[in-house]
């Protein structure tokens, strides 16, 4: 059976045939909390009773955030320059993902959430044009913006709006990694300072998943792109590039992912990049691979396990998966729920942590982190963003 | 009592603490079609299953209309410049209005739509804006955006896209406009091309139903503004005042509502300016009062009725409510049902008659136009906007 056999043929059999039925007419529905199905109701609702709170908020602005469901509705924006492991496929195939999104932020965070796609990719009209909406939401998740447009983007709208941002490629990814390298190296027994890290991609969220990790203080890790192994001697990189060789790679590394891997405890794929099997052989025994690509792991979970001690990857249908939704709907529901303007770093630890400690004493090789759909999650991760805004 | 006083006790009894009751946090939700309660339906609405549908769309783009819900998503968009009859209150005020939009789509027309207000009040600005969102929504309904402004923005953006655009403050009340003067002349027996109306307000919604019932061969058509009755000898008018100077007032009139309102068979109030009861009592006898401003009446219906043979205002608390509730959701959901790229001025006409169609035998001087509430409008609408645009 081939590579590309096995990544279809997952633990959990879906034919296309019910992918695409699922997806007729999209998603998602809008619905009304009260029904419109008396002269009453309709007075309350539309004219002549929203005058009087169309005039209320018209008097006092802030009166928006407790009539209107803005204060609490999360944007899903993206450009669809950087789908899943797909790239650059354009706005409208990107929406499905958005829906997905959206989907996911109601189920677990409890927030209603619209899915926004824009036919730009110039970040001064991206930008621009995410201000303009600013009543519309209360908070905005950037999602599937390739990097580095991406950071320049997240900061600028940061800076622009005072509401939660998050470019969930980016932090929640790094949350979700985080937490499952808290699992693996519990679960494993081991220090997670000394590791030797190395990670593939070094676009949103690898450069994201590198500054978590040095922030937790793990000192030797090795980012690559494309092109091979991030170091000071390259003068092909972007400037977020250049910059993260100067905080990593401390034993000076070159060339590609063979060079990176021999000896390495950990593996961390967030590119669409394959990884030949000999080289995950290479790795130090015991090691850890989260092959976190979408829909595509860099290397087969089963392959990986020939080798590693933990595997992982971001799917639903294998086990240990990393996937953002364990991150953005907690975050999401905690900063609206303390009010927060800012997504902060101190949060983004604290998601991390709070994830890993839900999975408590199920913790296994095969489950450093807790499913997708425990329930407990999204709360636990609420609560530790509220305690983390507070201190 | 005052008038004021007769204004908020209307027929229907409603307190503030009820309307701010049902506005907590709004008034829509966002719901899943399908929950996302096990691996499996997690496999297919997010990853990997999702990326097979964003796939197909990258390589066939017209599979967005099929595989989202964007292609039958209506946008409900404004600035907040002219909310209701409140005026320029901004778009955070405006999101109360947009909410119970969207909500009477959805009750009325079977159709998911998102309020999106915007913080500019630019023009091109605005309509870049709606540009760059185009991936987003399957049709544009433009809502409370200030006159002239909105006459450019509506002709532009219907311009810029592909799919159906309308202002509803516009076609919208003129529709409901003929709808509701069909029934009248209906119940009176009279001859709608004979009869003299004056339209108080040269605004969004003044300009179009002067322009629908020219165009059903009414002739006779007095147009007033906030400076009186719109003549080729004023010099202080916008052009759209100008051209419409030039196709209504065959009898040369000059002043203001006494003299437009002296022997006049239809008044028509579509602006916030009062119109005093000595003045309606000039009026034909029999004559015919659509008061239809939000939230406030031009005249209260009571003292209307002493001297009107039909009263009719746009609130749903008071018999013959002509509010743009009867035509937009039907509108809407024929275009896009009919797959129609434009709103048509015969779409609008077979809007309206549709409307007339469903009173039947139920017509009466307090039953010129159907319940708002009457389930069976929106698909009389719809079937005939479906009709119309075949021919």
């Amino acid at each position: 059976m081939s590579f590309d056999e096995l990544v279809r043929t997952p633990q959990v059999s879906i034919d296309d045939a019910d992918i695409f039925e699922a997806h007729e007419g999209g998603k998602l529905s809008i619905e009304l909390k009260a029904p419109l199905d008396t002269q009453r109701a309709l007075s309350i609702a539309y004219t002549p009773g929203v005058a009087q709170v169309s005039r209320a908020i018209a008097t006092d602005h802030t009166l928006a955030k407790k009539y209107t469901w803005a204060n609490r509705l999360v944007a899903v924006i993206s450009d669809g320059t950087a789908v899943l492991g797909l790239g650059d496929i354009g706005a409208s195939a990107s929406l499905p993902v958005m829906e997905g999104k959206s989907a996911l932020f109601k189920t677990f965070g409890g927030l209603d959430s619209i899915p926004i796609v824009l036919d730009t990719k110039d970040p001064d009209e991206i930008v621009e044009t995410i201000v303009r909406l600013r009543p519309t939401f209360g908070a905005v998740n950037l999602e599937d913006i390739s990097a580095p447009r991406c950071f320049e983007i997240e900061r600028r709208v940061i800076e622009a709006l005072d509401c939660p941002v998050m470019h969930d490629d980016q932090h929640g990814t790094a949350i979700v990694v985080l937490a499952a390298l808290l699992g693996a190296t519990k679960v494993l027994d081991r220090d997670m300072h000394t590791l030797r890290v190395v990670i593939s991609g070094a676009g949103a969220a690898g450069i994201a998943c590198a500054n978590i990790l040095l922030a937790k203080g793990i000192s030797d890790i090795t980012v690559l792109d494309s092109q091979g192994i991030l170091h000071a001697g390259r003068r092909d990189m972007n400037p977020f590039k250049d910059e993260m060789a100067t905080r990593t790679n401390p034993r000076g590394l070159t060339g590609g992912l063979a060079e990176a891997l021999d000896g390495a405890d950990v593996f961390m794929g967030v590119s669409a990049g394959l990884v030949p099997e000999e080289l995950i052989a290479t790795m130090a025994p015991g090691g850890i691979v989260f092959a976190m690509s979408n829909p595509d792991p860099e290397i087969h979970p089963d392959a990986a396990r020939k080798y590693a001690a933990v595997v992982a990857t971001g799917r639903s249908d294998f086990p240990n998966q990393i996937n953002n939704v364990l991150a953005f709907p907690g975050v999401f529901r905690g900063a609206l729920d303390a009010g927060a303007r800012r997504i902060t770093e101190a949060m983004k630890v604290a998601a991390a942590e709070a994830i890993f400690s839900v999975v408590g004493d199920d913790l296994a090789v095969d489950h450093i982190v807790p499913s997708a759909l425990d329930p407990r999650v999204g709360p636990a991760v609420a609560a530790a963003v509220i305690a983390a805004s507070k201190s």
